[in-house]
This record gives structure tokens, sequence and C-alpha cells, in this order.
């Protein structure tokens, strides 16, 4: 059994639950679908969760007016007009909203939270309508029926541990099941949304519950790259990747999806397929917990600017006890997460995002770090990109420190930093932004 | 106006008093003699330090005797005959070390320290001795006299900082002043003495606190070698070094002197001369607060086994606010001191010497880590070697790092670890402890 996972691009128009509807009839197997809210059809599109951002405001401002809302109808409208569906799924969905803001017009977040989540709802029954349409047993089930019970946190759920009994018997249903992702319900019986990703995080959930064979996630790439399309031409299609080969690509140029969301499934060790809803037969990115390496030691290259170091000395720290300690409470403590904290004998620096020094706070943090520590020399040095070069087959084949500090010295990068050795998965390399790129496609060509 | 200090090998016989004699007399600028106790005449002599070592147990063990006092008053009887001094010299030491017996036979501790103590003591009243029968004007100046007051911890004294102003008015005093190191006064007027390398921090005291132009530091080789001499033969001496590239060598194979012992110094920035008392002529190594790098970016090769690293992984480890400092917080408690922490983007290693998880609490901590800080896996990766290739040139030249790592592929080394960027100075390899020494000499050769 596959729980299969469709994003708003792939949901965005009537041709595109054409798509979806002929994926979901090839594979048998597809028994459970997850679907987001309809995306952008075009460039200049707005998203229908944009659409009921702005409904909901205007309710809480008071600005609300009939039309606010038709902007929304109107996409389903559409929609259910082109797939030739039965025309009282429109007044369905009108009322239902209608009810909603009905029920939660006192209660900003609430409000806010229910409209939001109404985007994945109303698309779920739209596609079981679909798939009906199509001859198929399909029916929607709602998250509180599938037994989606979340913390009661507006915009931040987890899921409940106690979740997941009634998320397996989904099971033994007959036919296909389509559920909305984003949202669940807390024990109050509130509508309660999950942070970013989160339809990623439904389908993830779902198919950890049920134990899926594997977990299908349809979005508009044919596959994960080894790098950044925009840096390469053509960059070679990565046909599998472990969960850990995965998480050490989570820099940009990786984002195909939201990494957290998978969680539950690397837990349950469900496979994950990204697949491209445009192009099914492409084989797309299995993620898996384990591979065989074969060819390439090196499966892809990662990079991220917008990182600065403090850097700290202070003769004879490394006899000093407590020093790292102390240094990253003060981090903890006025909120500032790092990456890493390489180390010398007399010093030690912390990279961290640079949006994170922005507040006014940099001159703070570096004076409790004098103050509390008595340094001898503190610094923040700025512009820092960070470069991954992640594959399984590294740690086992000699020379591969040696041919990307090569590549890179003879693409003139200055490698301001190197930090290998922790994850046998990944080597990292500290360089300045504006090198950052001519870095990444060196490496690319010296391991492709 | 230079510091001088003599270790024991440079004191450990007439002949070897004959040549500090004539350095001495060399350079008018040598106004400060601090000395240790007699060391080794040959490889199967015992230490001054032992000898008394062994009187201070003969006695609180109960088993004193004339016998055990004329172990130590041969050498001194030795000394002062060659030298042709005054005997009476040698009574004047024998009357002392009873006096000090008789004095503290009730207090083991205080006797065990006194007796230590009257090593350097008695050998810096020797050397005022022969240096004035050189017909110099030169004269033993007590610590409590030279102003070293310390903290009352036997075995382990630390200077205060009210010392420095009395030794400050060293300078104002005629002739040649003859110290013992290893030792200061409490307030309370007992003899106490440093931790290891106690000379040396006499000397760095006392050169500080008279802001010396030089302290050298005479001792029985020529130099500092770019590498441990014995895995290269004729290795590279080294004229200039950092007090920073000193502190990235401090690995073995360049436990000259005590880098801790030169605090004082570093702070005053008072440069430091290693220099050979068998072959003063030889330039020696100079250790300074800046130098101009010429020709070689690399200065030196420094390398230690017995490392351990404790790898940790956790899914989703970097999102986790306050992991890394929970982590050194368990090892603090646990009185682990750390080397370095690479860390991934779900992974965290932590070097520490592996002499510290030896005592049975490898398990403990392993426990503390999982339960307190619910990782996916925690393992020790056993005998590891840190290599460090240091130079103030590193970081303003292209290629090192690679330069580097293709020597270590071309030797057949697997290089474990790699950090780099915190320190300019310096780079860090991890391999098994098995191939450090052809890690050594591999970098070695491609450096120099």
């Amino acid at each position: 059994m596959k729980v299969v996972k469709f994003g708003g691009s792939s949901l965005a128009s009537a041709q595109q639950f054409q798509k979806v509807g002929k994926i979901i009839t090839d594979d048998s197997d597809r028994r459970i679908v997850i679907v987001s809210a309809p995306g952008k059809r075009y460039d200049d599109d707005i998203k229908m969760t944009d659409l009921l951002i702005s409904l909901a405001k205007s309710v809480t401002e008071e600005t609300y007016n009939p039309r606010s809302l038709q902007l929304v109808m109107d996409r389903y409208e559409e929609i259910i007009s082109e797939l030739n569906l039965d025309k009282s799924l429109v007044e369905t969905i009108r009322d239902g909203l209608i009810d909603l803001i009905e029920e939660y017009q006192q209660d900003e977040d609430r409000l806010m939270d229910a409209l939001k989540a109404s985007g994945e709802n109303n698309n779920a029954k739209v596609m079981a309508a679909y798939l009906s349409s199509l001859g198929m047993e399909a029916s929607y089930v709602s998250p509180k029926e599938a037994g989606m019970v979340v913390t009661n946190e507006p915009g931040n759920a987890r899921i409940l541990p106690e979740a997941y009994e009634k998320i397996a018997s989904l099971r033994d249903r007959e036919g296909i099941l389509v559920i909305p992702g984003f949202f669940g319900y807390s024990k109050q019986g509130h509508i309660v949304t999950f942070p970013r990703g989160g339809s990623d995080i439904t389908g993830s959930i779902i198919a950890a519950g049920v134990e899926a064979d594997e977990y299908e996630n349809f979005t508009d790439v044919d596959s994960i790259y080894s790098v950044n399309p925009n840096l390469v031409n053509n960059p070679r299609e990565i046909k599998e990747l472990t969960y850990r080969e995965m998480r050490e690509l989570a820099y940009s140029g990786f984002s195909v999806f939201h990494d957290e969301a998978l969680q539950p499934v690397v837990s349950k060790g469900v496979p994950v397929c990204v697949k491209n809803t445009n192009h099914p037969e492409a084989p797309g990115t299995r993620i898996v917990g384990s591979r065989t390496v074969n060819g390439y030691p090196v499966v892809g290259i990662a990079s991220d600017k917008g990182f600065c170091s403090i850097n700290i000395t202070k003769y004879l720290m490394n006899r000093e006890v407590g020093f790292g300690r102390h240094l990253l409470e003060i981090l903890e403590d006025e909120h500032i997460s790092y990456e890493h904290t390489p180390s010398g004998i007399d010093n030690m620096s912390v990279i961290v995002r640079e949006n994170q020094l922005e507040n006014g706070n940099e001159e703070k943090i570096l004076q409790r770090i004098r103050n509390e520590l008595l340094v001898d020399d503190v610094q923040v040095e700025k512009d820092l990109a960070m470069v991954m070069v992640v594959g399984e087959g590294m740690a086992k084949t000699v020379g591969i420190a040696s041919k990307a500090t090569t590549a890179l010295m003879e693409a003139g990068i200055n490698i301001k930093m190197i930090n290998q050795g922790s994850s046998e998965v990944s080597m990292m390399f500290g360089v300045d932004a504006d090198q950052v790129d001519q870095a990444v496609t060196s490496l690319y060509h010296a391991f492709f």
C-alpha cells in the first residue's frame, strides 16, 4: 500500500486534477491520497492559501464582503465545472466557508487556522468526487475521522502519540481514501494547522501510521538533483538517497520538501519517493534508510549563504574546563542557535546564521562573551557560505578530501573552514559568500 | 636585561655549571638567573628531585637514616668540590636540610614540598657562589626576597597578583641575581611548590615582572624542530615561532617546555628564546608575539595519540536548541575535558583523551547521553591520533588544504577527521593511531 501526497502545483487546476486521477488509476497500490490546497496555475497566480488568508483578514478587519469569498469560490467553481462534477459541491463548499466564518468570527487565531485549513479540506472533497466520477471507489476522510489528534497550538500543531492507533486502522478501509493535508483536530475538537510543510507532515504521519510500503510525494520536479539546477545545466538526477544524505543536503538547492516533516516515516523506515505529477513516468528520487553505493561516492552538493562566524581566542583555552559549555549557554540564553563549533587549541568559532545577529543583539552577545569568559579576543566574521559535499560512499573512499580541496584550489577558492569527520556522509567547507557558486560548480565537476 | 633559566640537565654536574658560567659571562644582559635542581648526568642517573622525594618519604615512613641524606649531599659535594668552592657551603646545605626535616617532620605534605624545593634552592646558592668565584658580582636571592608570593596549595601554587610589584623592583638591584625556580612562599611564610614545569613558571613570572627584553630558556636541544626528530632525520630547525604557533604545536614532539608556564611572558609580550646550554652559539628558537612569514607557510607539524571520539547521531539534531550545551554539560559533570566537537546536521562528535574514559565511566557517560538527550545512536571510536599542521602563513596561502590532503592520500592515510578554520594558524587531521607517524612524515615532506 502506498500513501500518495500531491502538492499545490499538482492540484492547481482541472488539468492537474486529471493528471492526478491518471496517476492514481495507474497503480492500485495508491490507496491513500493526501492533498494540498490548489497552488499557482502560473507565475503571477495567487495560491488558494493566500486567498484564504486575505479572506480571514477581511473578516477580522471588518472589511469582509461577498467579493472576498467569491475570489476563493472562483477557483473551486472553475475546477469543479471543468471536471464536470456535480455543481452541488460548489454550494457545499460555500456553505461550509460561511459556517466557519460565523463560528469563529470572534476568535482571530482560530478563524485564520480554520480558513487556511479549508483550502486542503475542500480540495480533498473535490478530489474524492473527481475520483468517484472516474468510477473508482473513493471517499473523503476528514482528519478527525482519520485519527489526526494534535496538540492545541494553532499554526504549530504536533501529532499526539495516541493518534497512531486509529491511523493504523485506515489500512482496513476499502477503496481510496482522500485526506486533506495540513491540519488535524485538537482533543477539544478544534481545527489546528501544522507548521510550514504541513501537507508533507500529514502524508508522513499517515504513511508511518499505516506502515505504508512507500510514501510518494508528488511535486513538480522529476527528481532531486545532485546540485542546484540554477548553477549547473542538466545536473545529475539522484535515483536513491538515504535519509541522512537528505538531511545533510538540507541546505538550499534541495528544498523539494520540508525534511522535518519526514520524521515519522524516517522513524518507521518507510521509503519516500519524490515524483513529478507532470511527468509521472520518470522514476523520481527514492529516499531510503540504507542503499548500496555504486559508482559515485558523492551523491550531491548543497550550499547556503548568510552565515557568520564568531571567532574567540584565549590563551590556554583548552585547559579551561567548562569554556565551551559556558559559551553555548550564553548563545542559548540569547536565543541564538548555531551550526558548527570548530575549535583549535586556544580558539573556538561558532557558526551561526547571520540574521540572528541582526536585531542589535550582536554587541550584547560579544560583551557577554568578553565579560563572562574573559577572552583575549572576539570577532565576528560575516558573509560566509557553507558548502556540503554529501555521499554514503565518502567514508570508504580514500582521496575525497584531496579531490575536493584540489578542485577548490584550482578554482581559486579560499577555503575558510573545513569540517569533516563527525558525519560519515558529509564534508563541509566554509567559503566567502561571493565565491560559493563557483565553489559548488567546481566541486560538482570534480565529483561528477 | 635578560632573564635566563637553566634546566636540570644544564646544572647536572660541575662541568655543566662551567658551561653556564661561560654563558652568563658572555652576555652582560643576562642579569637574572633562574636555576632548576641538578638533573641527570647520564641516562640511568637519578635526578636531585627524585633523591629528595625519597628522602622525604624516608622521614614520613620512619626509615630515615644518615644514608638517605648522604645520597643528596653527594651530588652537591661533588659539584662544590669540582668547582673548587668553599667547603663551608656543603655544611650550610646539610644543616639547612636537617633543619627542614626537623621543622616539618610532623607534616607530610609540607615536608615533601620543602624538601623538593630545596633542590632548586641549594642549587641557586651553589650557582651564586660559583659565579662569585668567577669574579662576578652575583648573589643568591630567595623567592621570598624576590617577592614570589603564591597561593597556599602545596604542589600547585599560583602566583598572587600583588607579587608583581616587588618582583619589578629586582630591576634596580646591582649584579647578577640567582633565584631558585619551582617554588614561592605563601602569605603565611610557607614554602609552596608550583605544578609541573615549575622552574619555567618561576622564570616566566620573573621575566614578566621585570619586563625583561628576553626570557632565555636554556635546555639541552639546539632549537625547537619542525617535526619530532624521532620521526624525521635532521628536521628543519625553527628560528622563530609565535606564541600561538607554539600553542597549536603543544602536542607531543614539542614538549621542550611547559607552555602553561609561559602565560606571564605571553601576556607581557616578552620574547622567549629556547637555547642549548651545550651549544650556546646556536641561535635557538625565538618565541614572539608576531613574526614576518617568509618562505614556508607551515612552521611545524605535531601529533599525539590516545584520543577517542564519542559519535552521536539524532534525526533533526540541528533544530534542537540546547543540544550541544546539554552534551557538554554532561561531560563537564563527569569531569571529562574535550578537545574538539566537530558536527554535521544530525550528528556531533566529541574528541576526548582516551584515558579519561578508562575508569569504568564510559558506560555511565554513554547511558546519560542516551537517556538525557534521547539520541538515535552513540558510539565510541577508539585509537585515534590528531595531527596538527601549524603556521602563521597558512591563512594567506591558497592550496594548503589541497597539498596536505593530497600528501595524506598519496601515503594511503585514511583521513577520519578534518578541522580547519577556527584558528588561522592550524589545520587538524584525525587519523588512525597506527597511521599517525606515516601521516606526519608525509606532511613534513609535502611542506618542507
